[in-house]
């Protein structure tokens, strides 16, 4: 049984529609996406632990509590954050829109935005969009609603994987949105994602919490956690699949399938952050236990040292020493190695000669793995993240309010 | 009483002297630095806490507990980190040729040393060096000394204080390097500072601890922490003070005129931060305590998406309450203020409407002030950083290993 990924999204499990229009809140391109699922769903959700939380996140906390989800609209080009009772109202008179249109109730409506922090919400133009949203869900409308919740992403970002549960074909489809202000916890602004499969919304809430540990939360741009962060799912049932209500072969079987998926969706981020050349892959092995691995492998991720070397296709491979001794894990200098792009630089705490010109060939690819043995215990971690370059500053300079 | 603070330099204070030489560690430039006291002196230093400590590092954090020191040796252009046996042998071998030369004790010199990493020295080079440097120590040698201390640094950083002290005139010199890899604790990667005042030893280090906490631990550039970092003092009580052994008064005074040298160090290396268009002053109010001020100020001047947006002069005030949100320390939504240039843009939790024309004149400032009212307690902070440029990305892309 291996799960089978491949170019799909929100709406290519069985029963879900979505819809991507454009209702102006971003200056140009789709800005408003629906996804709606026509059979009763059950939903987990994740959420940012940045203690400033934008209006959407506030509600859409509340309302996943009941355990039942069958719409997501997730607006760009505003993130509906530290906007005061306003935001709160605008969120609400959203979810009387959308339910009153899906005929569905108010708390199985999820709702998140993305984009500039502090503006109020131009209402006006989110409930004409809201109205085309929900006149316009099709079957094959999760490219458009992929589009429609980007920011300054380059590419959407949309997977999904096809996999046997209980004899079986079920399916996890997935769109995110990355780019900046990228940091676990959580690693993306946005990912939404569908399951035809049948899984109680206690075992999604944990599966999620599972899948997300070694993905998007394993994913760093810029070391940034947003206001808006949340991971939504809903999971309808609709492949025929006994529900899954306990933990053992089926829950693995899902559980693996949205690692899977999740893993695809950080790797598709970390590609596409702000400005980035290249991914960059961070592993930290033998370290005293996972926390630590990861620490060690977060602070070679973010160091600005280091992914400026990479850019730069510099093999300064004291940058992530540094970056590793700066963490604070525990490490045993004497007996420490690291490869740089995957070429061995240093061994038992001594330096080692390379080929440059093997080393040059290894730095021009678009993938550059950074891994450092702390020797001191048999913990690993592995973080996904990106190099960063002339245009993370533009970008980010040029983003006016 | 009020301290006296002007462009002097480590040879300000009576009896000592320095040599700033080229000995071809770095490509151009003066690269090696010698600090002496005639006289007996009493020494105090701090070190970085990063877990990969250059040898000189270790050398003198050995060095200094014997509570004298006589002088101080830096060289730029190569850090001796990541050095194995051979970089505690050269560092040995720089002290007992100090030493040597200085007809002192090998435990009376500091050494210190900033550059690439995990090269060895070359220590043919450095032996020229040294005993150019030897024989060129003059009283007005504190300039060549503090150029020679530079690694990207674009300019010297040298400033002197002058305070009364039981009735004598006393006198504080430093020189730093800082640029990048700046973060707490500790700040500059170097800092070496001397004084006519007499201090034992124990007060010293108690002095340095206390004037080093508000000045270069609350400085970051990059949110990196060097191999190298350190900060030595020297006091030799050429002034002619009686020598301060308890906290009082004359400890105070003396505390007190450390930290203004001090804090004009940091502000000079944020300044001049690489690729820094701009000084960056945090201030956290009304925290619940000193420890989460200091957390939430160094998580807004350590944002990225802060620092490119005071380069693109973009009142983005979302991302410094986003970075403030991020570092979970406690805050009270409902009540949070910021004010961003000086100028009120959150209150209450709210937006506050301000004049674009002022905000614009503001942002065009060499100095911007971002504060944030947690409305929680009554601890502030303050933290010395500054604006994220792509020359950070060319300098740091571009210094070849």
């Amino acid at each position: 049984m291996t799960d089978h990924l491949f170019a799909g999204g929100v709406t290519t499990p069985r029963g879900f529609q979505a819809a991507g229009v454009r209702c102006g809140l971003k200056e140009k391109g789709l800005d408003l996406a629906l996804v709606y699922s026509a059979a009763p769903a059950a939903a987990a959700a994740l959420f940012t632990s940045n203690l400033i939380q934008a209006a959407p996140v506030q509600v859409s906390k509340r309302n996943v509590q009941c355990g039942r989800g069958r719409a997501v609209v997730i607006n760009s080009g505003n993130a509906n954050a530290c906007t005061g009772e306003q935001g709160d109202r605008d969120v609400e008179e959203t979810l009387a829109l959308v339910a009153q249109g899906l005929h569905i109730d108010r708390e199985e409506v999820l709702v998140a935005s993305t984009g500039i922090i502090g503006k109020p919400l131009a209402m006006d133009k989110l409930r004409r969009g809201l109205a085309e949203a929900l006149a316009s869900l099709k079957e094959d409308g999760g490219d458009a609603a992929a589009h429609a919740i980007l920011t300054t992403d380059t590419t959407a970002k949309q997977v999904a994987v096809t996999f046997q549960l209980a004899g079986y074909k079920a399916c996890i489809g997935a769109m995110a949105k990355g780019s900046g202000m990228i940091n676990p916890n959580l690693a993306t602004m946005l990912c939404c994602l569908t399951t035809d499969a049948a899984v109680s919304s206690a075992l999604l809430d944990r599966s999620l919490r599972l899948a997300v540990d070694d993905s998007l939360n394993s994913l760093t741009v810029d070391g940034e956690m947003s206001t808006n962060d949340c991971v939504l799912l809903l999971a309808n049932g609709q492949c025929g699949n006994p529900v899954i209500d306990a933990v053992g072969p089926d829950f693995e079987a899902f559980t693996q399938a949205l690692r899977t998926v999740l893993q695809a969706v950080a790797r598709a981020i970390a590609m596409d952050g702000e400005g980035a050349t290249k991914l960059l892959l961070v592993r930290i092995i033998n370290a005293r236990d996972s926390e630590q691995a990861r620490r060690a492998a977060k602070a070679v991720a973010n160091s600005l040292l280091v992914k400026t070397a990479v850019f730069g296709r510099d093999p300064n491979w004291g940058r992530v020493l540094s970056a590793v001794g700066g963490s604070g894990v525990e490490l045993r200098p004497t007996r420490i190695a690291a490869s740089f792009a995957g070429i061995p630089v240093l061994a038992q705490g001594h330096p080692v000669p390379f080929d440059p010109a093997a080393m040059k060939a290894a730095l021009a690819e678009k993938e550059i793995v950074l891994s450092v043995d702390l020797a001191v215990g048999s913990a690993d971690a592995r973080v996904f993240s990106c190099d960063l370059s002339y245009d993370y500053v533009k970008i980010n300079a040029e983003y006016h309010t």
